[in-house]
C-alpha cells in the first residue's frame, strides 16, 4: 500500500530552535531513499508503508538521540486504492484547475 | 518507545456518513488490545510505537476493504523519554493546574 | 456557521510542562462560554465560527501572555451545512455503529 | 499578531476529486492578497491574524457554495513574539542545518 504523508516533528524542551532537529528529519527520510520535499511546516513523503513509517520512526529516534526529551508530531496520512498518484500528481491537479 | 497517538481517520468517496468506517477502527484497536478513548474528533490510543502503527495500518486496510477507495488520516504523535505518561496522566495533569 | 473543532495548542521554549498553559487555554474557552471537552490530546470546542476562533486567539494571546516565545497549534475543523451535529452526536453516530 | 498557518480543506460527499475545491481555496487566498505557497498536503500562508483566518472561513464559506455538504480542514498554526519570522525563513533555517 502506497501513502503520502506530511510529516511535522516538534521537539520539546530544547528551547526555541528546532532547525537542527527537522534538518535530522531530513537526513532520515534521506537515507531511507524516500521522495521527500519540505515546506514551511512540514514535509511531503511518499513511498511504500512500512518503509515509510519505518522512517518516521527513525526520526522520533534521532530526534530523542539529540536530547529532545519529548516530541509532539503530526502527520497527515493519504491512501488511495483506486488509481495511483503521487505528490506531484496532487499538485498538478489543483493547478490545472487554476488555469481554467 | 511508547507513544500516545490521537488518530483520525477519514474516508472519502463514500458520502458524509464516515460513522462505519469509524467504528470499524474502533474495532480493529480494540481487536489490538491497545487503550483507546474516542472524543468527538479522534481517538486516543497509547501503547509501544510498533503496535500502535501496526493498529493504524489495519485501520487503513480495514477502510479500504469496505469500500472507501480513498482515506485522508490525520495522526498527532507524543512520544516522550524523561518519564512515563499515560493519556490519563495528560488529563490529570491539566485538572490539577485547573484547580489551583 | 457552527463549528466543532478540535484544538491542541502547544507551547515551546517553556520546558516540558505544558498543563499551565493548557490549564490557561481551558480558562480562555471557559470564559468565552463556549462547549468544550478535553480529552489527552487536545480538547474540543463546538459554537459558532467568530465565537470559537476568536476564542482560538485568545488563548495564543494568553500563553504568549504567560510567558511562551513561541506556539504551535493544530486545529481540526469541522463545517456541514446539510444538518445540524452535535459534538455527542459524533460519538453517539459511531457508538450505534457499534452496537450494531 | 503575524501568524504562519498551514491550511488542508478537505470537502466531503463530493466524491474522490477534491481538486477543484483546494483551486477555489486557492482563489480566495490569492483575493486576500495573503502570501500562499502550497504543496502536496496543503497550502502554507502567511499573514495578520485576522486576515489570514478571515480567508480561512472564506474558504469553508466557498466550497460550501460549491456544493460540498461536509468539509474536514486541518490548520497548524504558529505564532511567535521573540522575533519575526517567514515561511521562508523557516525553510531557509533547516538547509543551512543540512549544509553545516
Amino acid at each position: 500500500m502506497n501513502v503520502i504523508i506530511d510529516l511535522c516533528v516538534i521537539p520539546m524542551g530544547v528551547g526555541l530552535s528546532v532547525s537542527p532537529y527537522v534538518a535530522a528529519c531530513q537526513k532520515v527520510l534521506e537515507e531511507a531513499g524516500l521522495e521527500h520535499r519540505m515546506h514551511a511546516y512540514g514535509t511531503n513523503v511518499e513511498g511504500e508503508w512500512d518503509a515509510v513509517f519505518a522512517a518516521v520512526k527513525r526520526c522520533h529516534e534521532a530526534v530523542h538521540e539529540m536530547g529532545a526529551p519529548r516530541i509532539n508530531t503530526t502527520i497527515k496520512v493519504g491512501t488511495r486504492i483506486d488509481r495511483e498518484q503521487t505528490m506531484q500528481d496532487k499538485i498538478d491537479s489543483v493547478e490545472r484547475k487554476l488555469c481554467e
